[in-house]
């Protein structure tokens, strides 16, 4: 495949149902991408990783999980404070 | 270390204040653990992350996370139902 400049393909796991995401990810793997990464902050985590399971069990089974990265994010809110908050990146790739 | 068939330093991350669990991996390594593993299924597995990310930025500063595994369980509720949860588990070692 051409084009090595271009981004990774990433879903961002956000207060939508679980499928928007996993079909999300199954149309990345499907218009050709070889690896997908869903990230997702806070509670959602647990969203992206139901979303990982469902792909890889469900809809692309070649799928194998990657990478899993955690780590904390400081977040500036409106008034100035911040607010720290664990993040996640799940790799897929086929 | 002798003892190498001691079973690893697991601590279930359940519905209790994320301090709680904190406080139990905090323990292990002070009590000599070099490896805890922090599992959670279902809506915890972000609080699990929480735990991981709060040892190691305040508590822990020498732990590392070191392999992240994620999976599906089948659960069998008492009416016979299965259902799918996603589980995760995430290992630090210092």
């Amino acid at each position: 495949m051409e084009g090595n400049e271009r981004p990774e393909n990433t879903i961002y796991v956000g207060k939508k149902g679980v499928m928007s995401y996993v079909l999300a990810v199954v149309t990345q793997f499907n218009n050709g991408a070889q690896t997908v990464v869903v990230k997702a902050r806070g509670k959602l985590i647990s969203r992206a990783v139901d979303v990982a399971e469902i792909v890889r069990n469900r809809f692309v089974p070649e799928a194998k999980i990657g990478n899993i990265d955690i780590k904390t994010e400081e977040l500036t809110s409106e008034d100035g404070t911040k607010n720290k908050v664990s993040a996640m990146e799940i790799t897929l790739s086929k």
